[in-house]
């Protein structure tokens, strides 16, 4: 495993984090070293450029990007990188993640966003998907997705208990 | 009336410019100056950023900034300077326009777009709402303005005709 | 800064000043001048009147108007007035806003509304908006709103922390 | 029958005529007296108030009101009128009348609109409505309007038809 | 006052009571007689119909039927009695009353159910629209209406307090 | 095979035909009788209560109501029949289906209504599903059933061809 | 009544249990026996296999399936036997089953779900639908059922009390 | 580059093609080899596991899978699969799409499923993301990546012209 972390998780806010969380907890559990930080495409327009326009020097092979409401931040950061970018919809409060969910999947051609689920299944999903991309050409990380999709699949009960 | 452009209309791509002329049209029957670009925040976001950056230097008032899906043009302008941002949601195509819509409207505290209604409506709204701003400082074109409502009022029939 | 206040805040009823008080506050922090009222558009059809057709004359350069449900206040006053008219859909009980959002932003044209985000956010960016608009002819106003943006940009911290 | 028209049709525009003349034809078929105007809440509020504020003296004894989009017509003549307000939701363009039906139905406590099916049921519907309000004190009229219903009733064919 | 009851107020289940009281106070406050009964569309259809066939001749003027979630009660019920039906959509539990409110208005041509907003102002504001209707050939009432609208107007007041 | 159809395919209007023909084609298709009528909830009240209260004794074993809009033959046909119903969500005008599918698949505990997709898709299913019920008493019909999946399965092409 | 169970109850996770819950407990109530599994479509996929391809030959007659946000156990289930198929929508976080609801029953021509509501609702009534269609070929259970719809009618009182 | 395709793109039937094909154009002008095929997950599921459980095996690093209305295809593959699997919601013909997007994209934790716009744009992305995951381990297709984006920027052109 590479010294310089390989995926970046950032994130449009302080109050994004409970939900990104799930997708550093998913990359610890898979052993893939990551990067989080605080940028926001409204906030620090100026942060999102340099991040953007640096990121494959920086060694990111993926980044991760979660955001809500008016979400630009996947989108933007996309705009600037050929590298995987993978959006998280994070639940918004008058909307639930509806206005996050449509501005981060509606992206024009030319300009891709892989976008996970609304909130922490979609933030867990993302670490899992950024691993499965590192995958591709990794094949120790390879064989840990594989062995935590198995213990996945071995940990779903048989029956339901109502208690 | 200044030489120079009061208000900027830009757009996300070419195919935006049948919705967005109805702002320039207005504009023009108002007798206001405005430059009309397209600006990608997408395929061009250099462009974007000298755009957005140089708008003020440049004499503009003004902005009004029409994209549709993911619409992230509006408010990646407004994240980087202080004028007054107009956004006009274009009709897609899968979703007529609620994608683009919530995409622009739904902004964090701290970065306002000032947010029309869907398509064709809402470029001539941006049009006459940028007008009005413009007009809170120069009276001749709160007069022009006046007169432009007043004829509006004038022109609405009694009764509807059936053919 | 003149005496008489330059921004009218504006809404529906007592209900809608816990959401629009962001309005104020954010006029405040720029040293805007505004004055707060309530005017329904349902309930005081006459005040709305009254209100929309003396604001030019009373001084206001600028309205914010804030509403719920079925909310019509903010395109009836833009209906009696060439003022700029900021809308703030404020989060309705059963449907989150939706409803205000369209009541206020589908607007046809020849009146425009510049609507917000539905809810705080909304209100605290109509307060901005506001405040960048009246800085196109107020030099102090835009170094103000300059410096308000440029510490909310410094005050984003680089990294999440958990605690 | 009064010579005076007892229902009031009112519409935002022409175009929404073909959709209200539907509330027109109910109301011929059931011998029922109606005038029908153009009254736009936007363009013409001064029309608006004054029609609103005389409908009772005119002699009218119901007033069906359509619009479209950010549809404020039918709320604003219900608050300047103690007389009940059909509202018919025009179907708009990029929303699909989502945003009329929005817009004239979730009214606050205090001021009634009965709202009807977006389209030209909804406006032939109006028309019934009406007609059935009319008929609670005028037995001819109830029995027309039960005459009309069995028919309709009669009209059911048992079987479909292929062609 | 007529000694029967004028309006009935009708209701899926004991569960939709909380809502529909506010109909029910409505019609107290402007002194309109009702019977509040409970008759489901799917578990008590023979009561429906029993209900909706009598209900002209029990005396009733104007139904006021709520129901929540595949709200068919108001359409049933107008579908078998030519008098006014007005139809409160009842806040259901997964989707808002947004299923409410479309399976009450979007009745087909032919048999109108006069529609009012999602919860309690809506059974507020069926009240007050059954009393508009029955105020059309009752002057005493009228005036009640108009008292009580003149005092909702006077009760708002000028300016919002922070607590 | 009985000589008595064992389902009814009932739906609104003649209109609704051209969608519900996907049904009848899917029970000829399986020899499962069947018999079309219309009946329309709402235009024929009482057509619908004979309908359903002599579902059984006519000899049908399974009901396919299709309806638009606000949608209630399948729920209220529920209502009066302990047989098992299935529901077509007919597309309507303005909301594409959305309507009739909230006012068909919502409804409350005690009276269930087996809802399959909107339009042709769902009119079809809604065949094979009554088929379905059918075979589990009636072994030919299971073989007949069978037989049609698996040559449903082998018609499938293994790449898409561009003409 | 067989010994084998004749209904199967499955879900996707131990989360959904107290939704489905619902479905057993009317099972108990009309006395049907029945089999409660997890059955997880994305975690434990050949488990579904197996489940779906020997579900007829372990004698159950009709398949319950419960399932949130992208809910594909029941359509994948359905893909896989002939046998009935009734989907529950479990209400999820964001989207308060509205994404369950449209995986569910939004499914192509050929491989029918018959859909309920979202939730507690919807399992309760998959409990009777299932009753209903197994009450086909079992008249024991139809009187059963019966006797149960008319308790049922029984138990719904005549007013509303309002405490 | 390697003899073997190296993306498979999968789609539910041949309807989906026309979408899809926008992928196999960009994968084509990216020079990355790929294999079209259709796997339904509902007409075909045993194809569909035939595929899943091989594609490693086959070779292939990425799977984009497309599919319309309750789309299953993308979620299944990736229960069966370590392999990135890519969701193109391809448009449905009563809901736009906004089914197809749901059930692809609101996967449970556990399972991803990186998702794209509804419709062409969407295919076409997912090509691009394809090639983007792709280069994170290949040189040539960084280098020809980033030859596309320049000249994607270049192709923007500086003003909207009318004709």
């Amino acid at each position: 495993m590479s010294e310089k972390p390989r995926v970046a998780i950032i994130m449009g806010s302080q109050s994004d984090w409970p939900t990104m969380q799930r997708a550093a907890d998913m990359l610890d559990t898979l052993e893939v070293t990551y990067d989080a930080r605080i940028v926001s495409a409204h906030r620090t327009p100026d942060r999102l450029v340099d991040f953007a326009k640096s990121a494959e020097e920086e060694g990111f092979k993926v980044v991760i990007a979660g955001a809500g409401g008016a979400a630009h931040l996947p989108g933007m950061v996309a705009s600037m990188t050929h590298l995987p970018v993978l959006g998280v919809p994070v639940q918004s409060r008058a909307l639930s993640g509806q206005d996050s969910l449509l501005s981060i999947v509606q992206m024009p051609a030319g300009i891709p966003v892989g976008t996970l689920a609304i909130g922490e299944a979609g933030a867990a999903n993302a670490g899992l998907l950024a691993a499965s991309i590192l995958s591709t050409s990794d094949e120790g990380l390879a064989d840990r997705l594989k062995a935590f999709r198995a213990k996945q699949t071995q940990s779903v009960a048989e029956r339901p208990t109502s208690d």
